[in-house]
Order: structure tokens, then C-alpha cells, then sequence
């Protein structure tokens, strides 16, 4: 070989290694909807369990389609004024990426499905199906994609400098606000609040919980490392970091949910310690490539605080029924996270100079957003409860959704 | 480094791409071998549980030793007369690949150990253990590899330009084949079919089911873009497409089964739905590297259908018993799948030229290798059940092939 | 681009190909502890699920933040006299690796948690969670690092050319050992031993032990080839031959472990089978890169001997209570494969001419180390039965540990 065909190895060699990094991490992003799917399947009841996972099943479909179909173009095509993506059908523009724009794609189209799945455990055991059909459609075709255009596609608040790498706000936090809105404006279960008083519903599978956490565990080692979009040149070493700062905080996370549960409630709790390390890990997602490992391991401590506090004030104060607790750990810790970002950020390893001004973006961002979900999802759910209605029958809903709503119970033993 | 190290470097590095992204894909398609296990698990009884996953424990470990022993030589081996590959004992032959031939050994074992666990779920809940284990070995060391060798091992087939990429045929359509002849052999489970009617026996965990296809779906990502053997150079950018043709295919698939199931028996149906996303997966993986993302929807939408009426076909007018619907998601819809190449194919991008010549070399290789699986496996199960016997006792069958064949009751709550 | 640069790019481009690959492999085995988790579960019962999910949560948790915070230093620091590791806190140390230290971290953060969580096993259904805590943290701070240290950190076992690849002593022995110590002192469960009858205590769900089985499976395919620490170069050979000596291992235990089994008890155990695959896998750990695909198939079918009477030996001579196995497949399995090193070692595909000097240092450092985990376990447990207590009370192991340490119950149907 030449030293002009080296070159092209060398160069190509490069773009696989980026691209196989990127395909890597959508794989295991994709598999958090599996985790996803079992969270919620194992927080709930036995007789909704197949509702719930068709929900899940539908909302990957739905979403893949969409974000291909027209999506992707709204989150990332050409800026229009930093609002929104310019449309393009079917995929067939040139995104100009030095990666196939492929790869970017489908990993693209396994983080918007995230975003609309977590909407379904909130809103879970009372939602009628053919209504989740179209609020989904409705969520990655325009809640999500116009929010991630300003902070991912070039948007204004990527021009402000908004840091969120991974999504605690693009993704978590979006998805945490629609569903409080949903779980607001569907309403709680049958039996969750009487006379004023708040009954625990427990979920019928601790350990179909346990294995989805672990797998939503798995997955966010391809969410957060695989948004560096790279592995060659310098970018390894941020990947290799952002595996240690995402792992920290939801180890500390845990640690710290698993002493605050039993000193508060007098026993560790597990679901709450499950949840623990999923609000550790959407903490830190937004600022797991510039803060340090100890930066992490307060920001996740800080998460496991955030989520038992912010369950009670849901359930009890706010009295949203959330069976999940989706809205804490996605929405509010994702905001928190996010945040987080303009304390504990650094820059080559010391603290970062930005101060109060990256403070102040990222607290505008968090806002801003959150308005803009919240409030389209409001209209969203308001809209679909006086048409099509948003809920089940009582009889429905008491005796399951799986019978009534898929003509089978998913447990026959 | 002066450019010769530099060029041994670079080069290097592309073998290194080449074959980690194989042996990735070989984790994940080994990993369908615990999708297998839950699908079939959840989509049967649950006194039947522990064998059904005792046969695909067994497949896979019967299947990696034969593949080692002699059944990868018979399959990729150099080529006698286009029909067999010369044998070669205890992998000691130099296939002459640029990867480590390890990698390719490692990747095609678990490629022989998913056909061979096809079957399993076709046969569930009557067939004896002791006959599995004979039939499995048959399957990996004679069946599988002949007509596998026809189309990925330089055989008559592949001469003729029959095109299947990944093995809608080569690994689905066979299992599925042979699927067909064992179940039709074996008879339908007690209660399955009296009095002229059809009579539904449900599976006992929908949950578990749900699971094994996400596992499932999440395997096909190494299982079709694998089958690329390469990541370097261009390959990267045919690797991409795959990922996007392969999932497009799939939710294609799941969004017109639901809506069908829920058109035709009056509810979206979940374990339809959930079979559905195999169908979509199973259809695209013949063309999946040289098929539009469009066409990639189209061919999962049609999958789809494939599935919802061929699952009738086979329960209501065949009267076979298949207690998970492998003979239609694997034998039928890969069918369907490899053929729909030969009109769905595009070279650069643009509408392939071959026009009805590549039709009809799909046609051909279909009907062949249908008639191969069924024609072996019919001799193979006919001996059987008029030697060993195929079947369990009625006694056996009534009360559960866990405590019967294995001693032990696989649920102890 | 000129010589050197081209140069720069190809050389990075071979530190991201190791770094991934380190990356993905961590990614692997951490999910082992989803395995473990699954494992554990199924082979114990139903009122002590949760119990043992948040053990296997824990032993995670504060795991990864011993191991950051010191653990990995007292391993892998530089050695003070070939015993331990020159302490650094919180990680700042540069250990002159050219991949990111940070990849190193975490994929030993990983291993450090496969150990600790092998006990947990051992030890379940009787054993207080509190207690627990302490003892995970002294084994993931000193227990652990300490011997890994000698083998895998400049140490004096490593310079005598003890060789242990991937860990079959320094990482499942210990684990295994670390168990026995613990279950022989804090007891049999109530009902195990009376009146000098041995009884079964069946596991709750076979279906999710097989389910941890596969997930384990899956995980070894990033323990042992990830230990290569490396994939460019020669070293992708190096990965791909542990591939396959690694399956074949596991495969080749399966097979016999089901024909012992059927020979011995009459039917073909399902657990024991599952047992068996990890047999293999633990056995083949030690020296699945320099032992051939023959040798390994030898050593996972005597891996496989040596579970079933290992099994019999603990659970029915020394009357220690292990409700998973765990002595026996870590413990037990890992010495012997350590061991079989020395008969089977090749050495560019021909035996090793080392002979009996080998076999002799593996000997020695498999006695040497299970006495370091066995007396240091010793002293532990002891000293913990006789301050904080190691049981819980016999009401509570009655009704359970989920709703007496946790205060709710696991399945809720």
C-alpha cells in the first residue's frame, strides 16, 4: 500500500470504530425498552400485566416508524430559527455525519421510544389502549423531537450552551412531565385514594421489577457512553469516563435510597431501592461527560434524596398515581441532574469556570422544557379525555385491562 | 513507524474490527438462546416448563459440540459438487478467512443451535427428552448443514445467485420445516383438538413470552448485522442499513398484527402481537442488506398477515399442533420472507435490475430446501416414533413432563 | 495527511479497538449480576426473594464504590513486596495503562462484584441484610483485592507463573471459599438436617434460574475474552480461540452433567444442568487462552463430574447448606479448572512443555489462596456471629425475610 491508501484505512478504520460504537449502544438502548416493560410489568398488578407490556411493545413501533418516517428530521434536519428541524420524509436527506446516517438513526429512534415509554408506567392499569396508540404517535412525533431539536439539533438552547449530554431533560425529564400530566389528568386507580386517606398499591413482582432495573441498568451504559457519537481518537477516553461516572452515581444512589427508606419507613425498601439506582442513573445523564467521579457520586447520593422525597411529595401531597413512580425518577430527578450540571461541572479535571452562567442555562433549560411538555401534554391529554376518553370502565378496570382490553389474562398457571 | 508498520497497523486494525463486530453479533445471537427459552416457556404450560427449557439448554450444547466435532466442515468445508462441504474433524482446517476462523466458528454455532431450537417449541409439551436429544443431533450435524451448505458454502445455490442473507431460509425456514414435519408426527397435545373442535390451550406466562421476544429482537441485531462478517471499510455503512431495515421490518409487523388480531377476533391480541414482532424479524432477514428501509416496511406489514392467517391455517385446517406458532413465524413467514427479495431487492439504491431471473432462483431455493427439511425430518421422525417412540405417555402428558421426565415440579411457590 | 499523523491515527485507532472491547466486556459482566440475582432467586423461595435481589443490589453498590474509592489501588497498585497494592484513594493515581485507566476500573469494579455476589448465594434465606453489608464491604475492600493482587497485580503468585486468566481462583474460589466459611457458620436453614436426614428444599422458580443461567452464560462471553484486556493485534486471535474454549467448556459440562444425573438419580436434572453449564464455565476460566478447543471440552466434561459428587459431597458429608450451589460451582469447580491448567496448557497449539512445574504452581497457588479467603472468611464471619449476630431469628426465617427485613412481600398475585 501506498501512504495515500494508508491513509484511507487508517481514516475508514476510524469511522467503523465510531459507527460499531454507536450500533453497539443502540442495541442496548433498544433493550431497555425490555427493562422498561418489566419495571412496570413487576410494579403493577397481575391482571394488567399484558396491557402493559403491549403498551411498551407499541410505543418502540410506533415511535421507530414515526422517527423514520418524519422524526428524525424534526429533531435534527437544518434549523428553522432554532425552533425546529426542517421536515424531511422518509429519511432521504444527507445529514452530512462522517458516520452512515444510519447508525445515527436507529440510535436516535431507540432514545425517542424511551421517551414515550415511560409515560406508560405512569399512567398504567387505568389507560385505555387505543387512546395510548395516539398519544404516543403524538409524543415522538411532536413533544419530544421539537424539545430535543433546541438542545440537540441545533436549537436555541444549544446556542446558549445547555448542557445535557445524554438526555436527563431532552429524554428523562420530557418524558417524566408528560406523564405527570397524563397520570394527573387520567386520574388515580380505583381504590388508591379514599377518604382522604393514600393506600398503597404494590406491584405483584418484585423480581420481574429487580430484572427490568437491571436491564435498564445494562441499557444506560449504551445511553449514555454511546452519546459521545465516537470511540476513536480522544473520544475513548471519554467513554471509558462516562462508564465510571454513570456507574457511580447509581451505585450511591442506591446506597443512599436503601439507608434513607429504612430510616424514614424502618426497613430498607426494595422497590424504592430499585428505583434508587434508576434515579441515580438518570442523574447523572446529563452531565456524565464533564463531571468528576466524585462530582457523581454526590450528584447520584443527592438522586436517591431527590427520589424518596419526591415519590412522597407525588403520592401523598401532590396525589398523583403514579404506579411506577416514573414522574420522580424521570421527571424530577432528571431535572435535578440536569442542574446538577452547573455545580459539578469540570474542565480538564478542575472545576469549571462557566459558574453561575451555565448554572443559570441549565436552570432556564430545565424550565423552559419543562413548560413546553407539560403544556402541550396538558392540551394533549385534556383533548383526548372530552373525545375519545382516556379511561377504562370501573368494571374494566377492576376486574383488568389484559381480559377486557386483549381477551386473555397473561397469567395461566 | 516507518509505512510498512504503519500499513501492518492500520491493516490489522480492520481485521480487528471485522472480528470483534462478529464475535459481538455471536454473544447476541447466543443470547436468542435464552429468547428461545422464555417465548416457548411462557407460551406453554407450566408443567411443562423445566423440559422445554432442559431441550433448549440441550440443543445448544449438543449443537456447539457437533458444530466443532464436524458439522461446520460439512457446512462451509470445501465444496463436493456443490452439495456437501468435505469433512473435517475437530475444526483443524484453515477456512483461509482474513478474521480469526475461531470467530466464524463461534458465530455459525450459534447460528446451527437456533435451528435446531425451533423445533423444540413446534413439539412442546408431548414429546419425549431422550428423543430430543437424538433428533436435535440429527438436525445440527446432517440437516442444517447440507442445505445450508447449498447457500452460504459455496454450494449450487449460492452459484445460482439465490439470495438469503442472513437465513430467512438457511436457518428460520428449515427450523420451521422440519418444525412442521415433527409436530404433524408427534400429534396434537391431549384437549387440543375433540370432536372436530379447535380448542385453545393458553400459555401460561405472557410476561415471560414478552420478554423472550424482546431477548429475541435484541439478538436479531447480532444475527442479521453479524451476518455481514465485516465492519471495516464500507461494510460499516451496509452494517447501518441492516440495523435500520431489520427493525423497521420488525415494527412494521407488530403495528398490522395488532391491528388485524384486533380487526379479526375483536381485540388486539397480545401473544399474536408479540409473535408478530418475530414474523417481521424472520421476514426481513433474507434481504435485509439489500432491501429499502421502505421496502423493509412493506415486507414486515406483509409479514404480518403472513402470520395472523398462517397461524390459522396450520391450527384450524392442518390441524397441526404447534403450541407457539413456530412453524408460521420461522417455516412459513421465512418462506415468505426469502421470495419477497426477489421483488423487494435494490442495488445502489435504486430498484434491482434481475428482475424475475432473481425471482425465480428465490422460488427455487425455497421450494428446495422445503422439501429437503421436510423430506429428512419426515424420514427422521417416522423412524423415530416406530423405534423409540416420539411421545410421552398420556399418563405422563396429563400431569406434567417436569415431574415425569425430571423429577422436579419447576414452580414451588 | 503526512507519515506521522497517519501514524497517530492508526495507533489511537488501536487503543479504541482495546478500550471498546475492555468497555463491552464490562458491560457483560456487570450484567452477570442480573444472573446472579436470577439464579439466586429461583433456587431459594419465594418469601426470601426480594431479600436476595437487594443483597445482590447491594454487594453491586457498595462494591463499585470500595473498589473506586481504594479496592482497586490495594489490587492493582503498585506492589509493596509482591503482597499488596500501594493504597490511592478516590482513584487519582495514573497506572500507566495505554487504554483509559478509567476502562480498567470499571471492568475490574465489575469482577470485584462478581465475587462478593457469589456469596450471597451461599448464605441466603437465614442470613440478616445488615450484617450482610458489613461483610460485602471487608470482602470487596480486603478479602478480594488482597489475593488478586498476587496473581493479577505484579504479585508473588504472578511471578511464579501462576496462571489464572480470567479469574477461576482470584475471582470464583474466592468467592467460593468466602461461602463456604459463611455457610458452615451461620448454619443450615431450619428443616435442612433433622434428625440426621438431608432434605431438599426446592427452589421456588426453575424458570427464572435457568433465565440467570443464560444471562451468565452471556456474561462469561465478556469475562473471559474481556481479560485479554486487548482485541488489536494478535490479540484478536487471542479473543476469538477463548470464544469457542469457553462454550465448548460450558457445553461439554452440560452434556455430562445431564447424563450423570439421568445415571444417578433416575432423571435428568434440571438444576443440576444449570448448574452444570456454570460448572463449565467456571472450570475453563482459568486457562480458556492457552488450553485447546479439545483440551477444553475435556475439562468441561470432568467439570462436570465434579459438580454432582461436589454437590453431594457438601450438601450431604460436611452438611453444609448452600441452597444454590455455590461452594461447589465457584469454590470447588474453580479450584479444579485452576488446576487442570497444569495437565492442559498449550503453548503455540502444542502441550506445554512446563509440565509439572506448572501443574505444581497451580497446585500451590490454588491451596494458598483458598486457605487466605477460607481463614480471613473464618475470622469475619466468626466475629460477626459473636457481636452483631450473622441470623435472623427464627420467626423471621419462618415467614420470611422479604416481609421481616424488607416489610413487604415479594409476589403480590
Amino acid at each position: 500500500m501506498d501512504t495515500l491508501d494508508i491513509a484511507k484505512v487508517a481514516s475508514e478504520n476510524s469511522v467503523s470504530i465510531d459507527t460499531i460504537w454507536i450500533l453497539i449502544a443502540a442495541v442496548l438502548v433498544f433493550f431497555m425498552q425490555a427493562g422498561f416493560g418489566m419495571v412496570e410489568a413487576g410494579f403493577t398488578r397481575a391482571k394488567n400485566v399484558g396491557n402493559i407490556i403491549m403498551k411498551n411493545l407499541m410505543d418502540l413501533s410506533i415511535g421507530s416508524l414515526v422517527f423514520w418516517f418524519v422524526g428524525f428530521s424534526i429533531m435534527f434536519g437544518p434549523s428553522v430559527g432554532g425552533f425546529i428541524g426542517g421536515f424531511n420524509f422518509f429519511f432521504t436527506a444527507d445529514y452530512g455525519n462522517d458516520v452512515p446516517d444510519m447508525a445515527i438513526l436507529i440510535f436516535q429512534t431507540m432514545f425517542a421510544a424511551t421517551a414515550a415509554t415511560i409515560v406508560s408506567g405512569a399512567m398504567a392499569e387505568r389507560t385505555r389502549f387505543g387512546v395510548y396508540l395516539i398519544f404516543t404517535l403524538i409524543i415522538t412525533l411532536v413533544i419530544y423531537p421539537i424539545s430535543g431539536h433546541w438542545v440537540w439539533g441545533d436549537g436555541w438552547l444549544a446556542e446558549m450552551g445547555f448542557h445535557d449530554f445524554a438526555g436527563s431533560t431532552v429524554v428523562h425529564s420530557v418524558g417524566g412531565w408528560v406523564a405527570l400530566a397524563g397520570a394527573a389528568i387520567v386520574g388515580p386507580r380505583l381504590g388508591k385514594y379514599t377518604n382522604g386517606k393514600v393506600n398503597a398499591i404494590p406491584g405483584h413482582n418484585m423480581v420481574l421489577g429487580a430484572l427490568g432495573v437491571f436491564i435498564l441498568w445494562l441499557g444506560w451504559f449504551g445511553f449514555n457512553p454511546g452519546s459521545e457519537l465516537a470511540a476513536s481518537g480522544d473520544s475513548v477516553f471519554a467513554i471509558a469516563h462516562i462508564f465510571v461516572t454513570t456507574n457511580l452515581s447509581a451505585v450511591a444512589s442506591v446506597v443512599v435510597t436503601m439507608f434513607l427508606t429504612w430510616k424514614r419507613y424502618g426497613k430498607p425498601d426494595l422497590s424504592m431501592t430499585l428505583n434508587g439506582a434508576l434515579a441515580g442513573l438518570v442523574a447523572i445523564t446529563a452531565g456524565t461527560d464533564i463531571v468528576s467521579p466524585g462530582g457523581a457520586v454526590i450528584i447520584g447520593a443527592l438522586a436517591g434524596v431527590v427520589l424518596v422525597f419526591g415519590i412522597e411529595l407525588i403520592d401523598k401531597v401532590l396525589k398523583v398515581d403514579d404506579p411506577v413512580g416514573a414522574i420522580t425518577v424521570h421527571g424530577l430527578v432528571g431535572a435535578f441532574g440536569t442542574i446538577m450540571v452547573g455545580l459539578f461541572a469540570t474542565e480538564g479535571g478542575v472545576f469549571y469556570g462557566g459558574g453561575w452562567s451555565l448554572f443559570g442555562v441549565q436552570v432556564l433549560g430545565v424550565v423552559v422544557i419543562a413548560a413546553w411538555a407539560l403544556g402541550t401534554a396538558f392540551l394533549l391529554f385534556t383533548i383526548l379525555k372530552h373525545t375519545t376518553g382516556l379511561r377504562v370502565s370501573e368494571k374494566e378496570e377492576r376486574e383488568g385491562l389484559d381480559i377486557h382490553e386483549h381477551g386473555q389474562s397473561s397469567y395461566n398457571y
